[in-house]
């Protein structure tokens, strides 16, 4: 199913841009686990737009509501869904989109695919689908606290922006570092450089991408699956699965094609009664399982398709033309793709803590 | 399920690297393709070992028996069982394995997930295990080109052996180039480099990785899924799931980071009645779904962690020791990566075949 | 996954008696399908509690909004996701049920499950939950008659209440014959009988249940796929998912084993270009794929679990007890299940019909 | 997928009655079962052809041989691929059929459904394709008992061929009794009575049907899923999806329309700690999820369609002919069918009780 993901904790999202709103359904959600509306609205809140002075002012409150799976405090263990109105739709400022087609967005291949497309506005292509993962990903993450890895850490940060990169530690960056900047960058001495560089796009009528790096700590050995579900293979998936997301690499990525194997591979040694790896270029992955080590990845993000200048493009019947972008977009998704990334590497980590407790009774 | 793959078109791969033999059920495959063992065998021979004198020289004929789904030399539509026997294993290599994890490799995971191992040779984790998703490609590839995409080519070559990067286009680069030498590139200039560079390493009982990269021309418009399962992210996931990869990108991948959004975008302009893009950026896929130009992705292979020398390692009973690698491996993987690079792209692009045509009633 | 259903053609429900409201979220729909909020409030109206003085007094309009996946009166081919909101629950009345179990309901169950449950009705258990259903099936049913089935119909009556039976004729009973009394049984002779029955049962405080029978006409040859999702066994599973159904035959069922191969076999004969069978005790199913007669199948419900006396049963404490059934509920699940049955058999058709034309090219 | 079952113990069966053999991968097995092929062998025995006087004299050994996925003695937690040679294959005795279509067979549906079969001999609608099923059955049994139930008994019987009905009481019946004679009956009384009748169907070239009765004692409580799953529904698929099976029922079935409410409820009581149920109107089953109590259903299986007597038909070139049944026949399926009955039984409880694992941590 395209809109479906995961295999025992499994989310369904659906909603368009504009139109009714946006949701999610959870199946498979374990029951007994605290959730209020505030568990998810709390990570809503670093997604929405508006939040800051770098990203698009469409004005959206993102409030969700529960309508199932939750009691008295708790989940009941049946699917929960969550709902999310749009609010500050405005059809009109697509109304060129109608006929023609937007320079790599998703325009011309819905259409080609479906023969129809809600023209106003992107659609299911737009970021605010995303809503459903964030918030699905909330509940993933209290599962996953409360019954697989109490101390697990999900933290993700813009690595760079365009050539500004931040020199950031996997291993020891702290979320409120992050979250203490609007760039969500982890690294003081380039939050300015790169809030200014946005800006710079942004008054050009301009768009910039980057890369967002994410370290996944205190994960159980054991995760991942031989052979087609690997652990890095579902992160792939996942992060490739995002908007504007047009690479991904797990430890030692592209780089370690650079290094030989007696370079490359990580030493086991014990520290205590736990096996450990003396470097982590397998990035927390061997086989497609968990080690324990911390998984490290990053991804790269393409520049905002949507830009404030006149492109070449086609109309829908077949005709050359010219489009100028209009509407509200970010200038460049990094900062609200913080926490998308974080959300969907919550909600893998979470089926496959479950998949590994069925199988293998416990995680 | 980990060892299944696809929607629709469906695979499941079975076998050890030691033991009865590897194999795979293809179910979903639509009728009346004609197809016989030559077809498959042409396929696994481009992958088995001892194939050239950088590989690995393990001696597998890897002859393919066709147990079910095939009648008078045409598919029933009914499951395809595959099975290809282990001839050459040498359990006895594999005796030190037995308690002691080799770097790198998945022997520490899988034991810490399942509490028992094959450690008579890589067991789920060996590239054996790819024999299956081969035999099925061939059949994949059959189906596309009959039914959906007759003027398909699925073409991958090694981009780069460490630092040697070899000079290919992908949008004109013939597969026979690729077939002509043994190290599986499309570079004449750089095939003595790598080849050389791959026996030193041999030589010195060290490894070495690299990039592989792969072009699909001809796709049809329309295949991909929006959401969870864009076709990128499908690409991207199979891929990632091979043994040694780590990264995938597609498209700009990494370096369109570099650019701004004008520089980035793929203008559209009209070719006749077929909508084109002036530059491809966008790698063939805009919103997951195809856009009808050529599909272009780049895989990380880290070099093979089998080395022959001494390594820091734990045993199995939690103690400190020291590892020295034995057993028939491949001082570089990349050439025998190539076809199944292109064979989980096929499965890729049959499985979103059928489920167009399921939904869109074309492909 | 407990709330999901269909391959293809993908519902995942949601909701609970109690709570928010109920609804279903539909992905893998065709789009271009014409479809508005009428076409679903119509079969809403035949499912909806106090539509008629023998069933429940429960006061629902069951509304339904569609919340996303269709644009300009059209479906997009993403996923539509349909809310009804709850309005007349009065869990006051379940207060009692908080420590007790009701026999032969899902309280127990359910809390030996999750450790957990919604007592303020019947959760996930009630037969609100088929809001869900009934509104996707009209999905389906618009999907089947516009792509796959023309001449479809699809039509279930009751066909026994306790020990009257209903003389109907699945070959060409009507549809307007069935919706034309409230009980919906194809026999005009026995309308007032089981009427007079279910209301003499209500006012006993007492219950009855029946057989529904239902008959799908002009569905296409070759759906239903061999081995484990055979067409029977698929609307089996479907129907034997309805609350209070305990049992499921078709064509011949259990009396055919009455019968001697002589006897029960279909011979096939010629009718012009067509293939028919001179008997149809196949029931339009052989080797579980639809033959293009007509298919023919028949549930077994059983009475009412609640009833309106004093019964034996213990406390989630574990203490015995006794408990009075109250809240509003029907003595008689069979004329709201007639369109259920026919949801689910719509539900089944359509998920088989692009499973069809995925592998086959055609349905 | 047409071949595969289940959803976290996952088995995908393939083979034709007559080609290179038939078999089954099963995914997601725990590991550390103990598993040899002594323990698969001894429910093919009692699946297998030429057992008795009463069933099909095809001459068949049915030894299966295991691939992968079981390391000395032990499961690895990878894919076991198990096969089994066909031998005794005479496609000459279906010469005539390649033309003509057995009546109530599938030979027409497949035809119609794939545009090609295999016409020598059944292909995969025919029994030979539920060895695959009874060899995995045989491994979800231990892991059941192992894991999951150890006092867990399935046991299944004939309990009518055609009119003569066995009196068997399902809490007591001991599965000795049931092997201790040909037609796997449980009341002694009936034995010969069976048994003549059948002789004397075969001896006049006809068939006769009846029905199979099975009880699950010893599950554990909770096992099942709310709507969709139901663990009856789940029940009631998988024996459905066997051969000649035409009617399922749980608990009361059909014969429960004929009670009220008071009459049909369950009422609770403690047993100890234990909650129980006076009665067991409602099969072991209720919500959809397991109470502990014993699980009972019943199936009705058709006369087998094969008889050795001239019937009406048609031919694929669209003629209406004549054609006399030949081949080696059971001329009644239920001695076989009983193994069967218990296989499914045990997928569908395997695949239950990891699903259980898998969200509430016990099973």
């Amino acid at each position: 199913m395209s809109s479906s993901s995961g295999n025992l904790f499994r989310i369904s999202t659906w909603g368009e841009s504009h139109g009714g709103g946006v949701g999610v359904v959870i199946d498979g959600c374990p029951p007994q686990i605290d959730l209020c509306v505030g568990d998810i609205q709390t990570d809503l809140d670093r997604r929405k737009p508006g939040q800051s002075e770098i990203v698009t002012p469409r004005d959206e409150a993102d409030q969700c509501e529960i309508l199932s799976g939750v009691f008295e405090g708790k989940t009941l263990g049946t699917p929960i869904a969550i709902l999310v109105r749009n609010k500050d739709a405005r059809p009109e400022a697509y109304e060129e989109m109608k006929d023609k087609f937007r320079p790599s967005h998703a325009d011309y291949t819905y259409e080609a695919k479906y023969g129809i497309r809600n023209w106003q506005g992107g659609g299911r292509a737009s970021a605010r689908e995303t809503i459903g993962r964030v918030a699905a990903a909330a509940v993933a993450k209290k599962v996953l606290l409360s019954h697989f890895a109490p101390d697990l850490e999900i933290i993700a940060w813009v690595k760079s922006v365009r050539d500004i990169v931040a020199d950031v530690d996997p291993d020891t960056v702290k979320f409120s570092e992050i979250e203490s900047n609007i760039v969500r960058t982890g690294d003081p001495a380039t939050v300015d450089k790169m809030i200014d560089l946005i800006k710079e796009m942004r008054s050009e009528g301009n768009s910039v991408g980057g890369v967002v790096e994410c370290v996944l700590r205190q994960v159980p050995v054991g995760l991942g699956e031989p052979v087609f579900d690997k652990l890095e293979a579902d992160l792939g998936k996942a992060m490739l699965s995002l908007p504007a997301c047009k690479g991904f690499e797990v430890g030692s990525g592209f780089s370690g094609t650079q290094l030989t194997g007696k370079e490359h591979n990580d030493p086991f040694y014990m520290e205590g009664d736990r096996v450990r790896t003396r470097s982590n270029r397998s990035g927390g992955i061997q086989g497609g399982i968990s080690n324990g080590e911390n998984i490290v990845f990053r991804l790269a993000f393409k520049p905002t398709a949507t830009i404030m200048s006149a492109q070449e493009t086609v109309s829908s019947g077949g005709e050359d033309t010219e489009l100028t972008g209009r509407g509200r977009h970010d200038p460049c998704v990094l900062p609200r793709a913080v926490p998308m990334v974080e959300a969907m590497a919550a909600l893998v980590l979470c089926d496959h803590a479950l998949r590994q407790r069925a199988q293998n009774g416990q995680a």
